[in-house]
């Protein structure tokens, strides 16, 4: 068989889906781009029509694109989170879609039982220990408070945690605002890498830490903030990812931006000399400290898109340690979970691929907004973090083009010649063309106590957008029999 | 004519030079892969052969390239170019090889007449053109001081200026250490963009902002590196090269490093808080402030590869606005000169082709140690500044590995994979090859007092490394017929 035509100009052949097939003519010599088409999972075609059908889904996508490209992000204050919350004690947050202690994986165990500690409800890992799984009130010295633990997602009380994402009440937060419609979040502050309660550590090192930032760190960037008034995360992040950053697990120029706008507050303040250059060396020699910044901004994104009938939009992404759960534009609040797969990449030494717990944290929310993993071609260093190579970086936002439905005009790539970043996931387009999110992220040892293992590249487990794409079905067919009209 | 092979692979055809024949191929559908040849300059032949036969090349270039890459860079003080280098009243550095007022482009007598204004040699922009012009001394009010003035190109004295490049004895100096060969050099502070004296401006404006740089960012800056001890510019630069920079018209990560290193000291010295936020905020401000710290690291790595006989590496590439000269370590100190070239890029609003000045400063060290244009991979915004496009940025890279010795380990391009940046020019492979080495650079008003008018990319004219090939040929002759042995 000949695969030349007879002009002499060489055949190009586009396979989809078939490997076998791709192999054979690029044994042969011929130029074959490779689409990584999968057929969409059985018994979702019904589902994949009765969507496409909708009548409402162009014009709810539409507007659901433009709120979230629309969103804005402002740094506005930082405080304790009984304050911003109203949280009280024996009340945590946790990353990702709700869950008791029971099916709760050893980070997020490890995190709830420091956060016991460094509120001062437990004295000891075992108590605490105890506490959360139900031992009741007064069961000894050193054991459970006279109340109940009561475990609530970050999510719904509108922000977002990395990792464990534990919030108790006297942690400090970052509040941001959207300029645009108004929406507010939050996000913890970041404690660094390593032996950190995020990844389910709770040493005495872990509460120390703590410690010193609800007592120093905190209270002065409150002043600094309060001083100079609003910070644009937004443009940091357009800026970062210009130089090197994607926003997820490079936050390094990010940090280091957020430093230098606030330093001619912190200055005029006339803080502590000590505890200013204690404040100077912490945030500058944590290249993840905006993450925290950057994870709120995303949720301003998601929420702003959030709420629109018949939109296919994904709004939030998120995992505990033990489910992943999405969330849709048209179908509000409701989450769609499956198991969280466990991310493949880099280990810190000592540890191996037995080490690492499934998929943690609210931090998926930045791959939700087009960043993150969506944007690894802007940030081509992170091969040496999670794994991959300059030119796999690049395929990746070139592959989640695929199943977004718009182009960030703020967030541009320069080595894409300043396309904008891959921007609002359609849930219908991942189940129809079989490519999910990629997401970067840190990984958590499995053990409560351990802290980070690693870092990699994890998916979300395709059940979850064919359980929303259900409901979204469900809901297209309702409104077609009741006669709506776009 | 069938240009397809029988086994059904196409032809792959590499072309050198002759554009038409690639055209053709290109036409029939073949891959033609073009490498950018053009036969050696007419009459350079016989200087190629006796430089390819010089039985020392290979161990003098080979040791040349690993003092250069060997070369660290520590900033160790701050200091006013007076007690650096016993300047005196009067005497004036500039960029590039030596010139005098006579031959000086516009921006070069701008920067010396508003040096002039600084020291308070003259009074009026007019008589320190008369003074620089040889009007003599006690020419009346205003006019001319008692001594007459001199002028030295940086280089002669162990450092490097950007643009002008000019330095008076009040003019506050970055001094660096190269920790592993022992060798210093200095580069003054950076005033930011638009209108600053080494673009040639000298009104009130940058006269103003000189004494503020000379009274309160040069001594803080000094006690601060005190205070700290040295700190690592190799290290920021090899980070920056990660974080989009090039290191020359790109230093925004850099220049936050650089106050990231600072900070800690500068806080704990107890500054007056008022000028410490001014300081902050030049710094953070001026996103080349870190520029004045690569190109003294990059003529440590040059001088470095300095003075070793039958060595063809370029140790110096510098524009004094008018020459382009370039030093090779086989030929010592002497210049090697031509008419400079005009660079072509992107004009600031209100300015075009016709503003610009030729090629000006010493700037292009970074470029002869394997930064800057030669690292542009690692910068692709940068073509935002300079013109092109994020694939030019990348391809500039790779053809500079046609005409360098080294990658260097220590400056890798998270783009190609971390490979090092090519580093070393070999003037021989650059007569050779036809291959210029790529500079992008700021674009200085040709009119003395404009300022800076835009930024582009330039090539050194090929005069300088056939002369230098000349005398390098010359050399090789010499060795030979006195019967010297490797």
């Amino acid at each position: 068989m000949s695969l030349l035509e007879e002009s002499g100009s060489p055949m190009k052949v586009v396979t989809a889906g078939i490997a076998g097939f791709a192999d054979d003519l690029a044994a042969q010599g011929v130029a074959v781009t490779r689409v990584d088409w999968r057929p969409p999972p059985p018994g979702t075609e019904g589902d994949l029509a009765d969507v496409a059908l909708d009548r409402r889904r162009g014009e709810a996508n539409a507007l659901a694109v433009r709120q979230m490209l629309a969103a804005g992000c402002e740094l506005v204050d930082v405080r304790p989170a009984h304050e911003v919350l109203g949280l009280a004690a024996g009340q945590f947050l946790h990353a990702g879609p709700p869950i008791g202690w029971e099916r709760a994986s050893g980070p997020l165990r490890g995190a709830l039982i420091g956060a016991a500690l460094f509120e001062g409800l437990c004295e000891t890992s075992e108590a605490a220990e105890a506490w959360f799984g139900g031992a009741g009130a007064g069961a000894g010295p050193g054991a459970a408070p006279d109340i109940a633990p009561e475990l609530t997602p970050c999510h719904h009380r509108g922000g977002v945690g990395p990792m464990a994402g534990v919030v108790s009440p006297s942690m400090w937060l970052f509040e941001v605002r959207d300029p645009a419609g108004g929406g507010t979040s939050w996000c913890s502050l970041n404690e660094g890498l390593g032996k950190v309660l995020r990844y389910g550590a709770f040493g005495p090192e872990v509460i120390e830490r703590l410690r010193w930032m609800a007592g120093v760190l905190g209270p002065m960037l409150q002043r600094a903030v309060r001083r100079r008034g609003p910070v644009d995360v937004k443009s940091i992040i357009a800026q970062m990812l210009h130089m090197g950053d994607e926003g997820h697990n490079r936050n390094r120029a990010g940090t280091l931006m957020l430093l230098r706008e606030l330093l001619p507050s912190l200055i005029e303040n006339g803080e502590d000399s000590r505890e200013f250059a204690d404040v100077v060396r912490f945030i500058s020699g944590n290249d993840h400290f905006f993450l925290n910044l950057v994870m709120p901004a995303c949720k301003l994104a998601g929420q702003a898109a959030a709420g629109v009938p018949g939109s296919t939009v994904v709004t939030v992404m998120a995992r505990n340690g033990t489910d992943f759960g999405i969330q849709t534009s048209g179908t509000g609040d409701r989450w769609f979970t499956a198991p969280a797969n466990t991310p493949v990449g880099l280990f810190l030494a000592g540890y191996g691929a037995d080490d690492a717990n499934p998929d943690i944290g609210d931090s998926a929310i930045t791959e939700t907004a087009g960043v993150g993993g969506f944007a690894m071609a802007a940030a081509p260093a992170i091969a040496r973090l999670v794994g991959g190579t300059a030119a796999s970086a690049v395929a990746t936002t070139r592959l989640m083009y695929e199943i977004t439905l718009a182009e960030n005009p703020a967030f541009t790539v320069p080595a894409l010649d300043f396309r904008g970043t891959p921007t609002a996931i359609d849930a219908g387009r991942v189940v129809r063309t079989g490519v999910l999110p990629q997401i970067n992220t840190g990984m958590a040892g499995r053990i409560a106590g351990t802290g980070q293992v690693g870092a990699g590249l994890v998916t979300p487990p395709m059940e979850c957008f064919t359980q929303a794409l259900a409901t979204l079905a469900e809901h297209a067919r309702e409104a077609e029999s009741s006669g709506s009209e776009v």
